[in-house]
């Protein structure tokens, strides 16, 4: 099922800003039973990416209600909601009082094989750099070819996931996830005030990190510090948490970082 | 009259990756009298962009008769054409066997004041910068949002156009224009192998120039340079060519090679 502004339907205006520029954001998460997974965060996120593009953010009343609406013939499923600068006149302008458009489509849960979760993926590095846009880092918006440039480098179904660098070279994620590393002082994420989206698991992750007084530093992470982690894992509000067993043809082990990292991204209530 | 693959409608698919991505390209530009302006350069134009993205393109003769279809009702139009890499699966990676999504629309001609054209134009310089992605430099696709957010820095009508800088401070052009300068040499325009679009129009000078053996250099512009230019033209496919009189508050006099490349983007057959 999809909803438009509250309405069944599977159309969208053409002249919608997000086909024009891609000006709006989104947000993928699982309901389970009827609940949006985290869903405080998955609103707060959205409203404050919302807030980055200076784009009224829906009510979270009305988001919350189209989000059972759409997940209610699912027992568990995934949904994603897109928040449009909605339709104006031609030219990049925004309209002075924009009336965002709301999408919220429901997709059945694709079941990744539990051996990823359980023992881990194999990652590629990708070629396709991220380009540095301090205005724009960490917001989810719908600009998002470089990640559909990268994530069409490679097709073989055994690689999970491709590492996306700076154009510094610095990794800053995977094309669909975040990245944490394992070192011999604790965990690291990659910083990413230049580029990457910061997603809502990768902040749980650090906020759990903090709770339970855990070292998790934010920095630049060039990739021979990457290549040589201890452990490697990848969060994102869909997949989890998913080790990393083996990165560009080396292998590696998961250990308890990952775990602890897994167990964080599985919680069910934070 | 909009045509969304052929059929007259305004609405499209919510699954398209061009809403879900930005994953596809577009062209605007003039028609009169039933005649696409330059539309040998407009197609060829799109056709290189969808191979940037290595996204089919359209034949030439469909979308030729799709553009003198929505501009049946109208003397004189403004032509908007949008192909996307179509729906596909949720997620990044392309569609093996993508079906491109044509989107062609028709917008009344919106007429600048005379002056623009004559007199020229007042110009700012906007803070949003322009990120350096070499993969998709040049290229007119549909992740805009850099544009929009600089368009959004003015709303004075007066401000006929804001140049836009990269990250290290050299001129790009403007949000919907390329620029040209002259010098004690002769013609300047920037360097676009790190990011902006390089427009019909531009290219259409640059030939222009170099058939006459006017010297017309391509290479990077720092803002001081363009501040101290002689003179300034911006140009697009829509507008033709506006000299600038004014920029950032300094005065400039258009001259005579701002008149030369005016006439070389009115020619009407090159």
């Amino acid at each position: 099922m999809i909803l438009v502004n509250g309405a069944a339907t599977d159309l969208l205006a053409v002249t919608d800003r997000g086909l024009a520029y891609g000006d709006g954001v989104f947000r993928t998460f699982p309901v389970i039973g009827g609940r949006a997974q985290h869903w405080r965060f998955q609103f707060r996120k959205l409203r404050e990416d919302c807030a980055a593009l200076a784009l009224p953010c829906p009510e979270e009343t009305v988001l919350a209600d189209e989000v059972t609406r759409v997940a209610a013939a699912h027992a568990e499923c995934i949904v994603k909601v897109i928040v449009t600068r909605g339709s104006g006149e031609r030219g990049y302008a925004p309209p002075p009082n924009p009336v965002p458009t709301r999408v919220v489509t429901a997709a059945p849960r694709v079941r990744h094989p539990e051996e990823f979760a359980r023992g881990g993926v194999r990652v590629r590095v990708c070629s396709t750099r991220l380009a540095s846009q301090p205005r724009l880092a960490g917001v989810k918006h719908l600009n998002r070819l470089e990640n559909v440039l990268a994530r069409s480098e490679w097709s073989d179904p055994a690689v999970a996931e491709g590492l996306m660098l700076d154009s510094e070279g610095n990794v800053i994620g995977g094309t669909m996830t975040n990245l944490f590393m394992v070192d011999e002082i604790g965990l690291v994420t990659p910083d990413l005030s230049k580029c990457g989206v910061a997603g809502v698991t990768r902040g749980r992750v650090l906020a759990a990190a903090a709770r339970q007084a855990v070292s998790c530093r934010i920095e630049p992470l060039s990739l021979d510090r990457v290549l040589g982690a201890r452990e490697l894992i990848l969060v994102n509000s869909v997949i989890g948490a998913w080790p990393v067993r083996e990165i560009e043809g080396r292998p590696l082990r998961p250990g308890p970082g990952s775990a602890r990292v897994q167990a964080w991204a599985d919680q069910e209530d934070d």
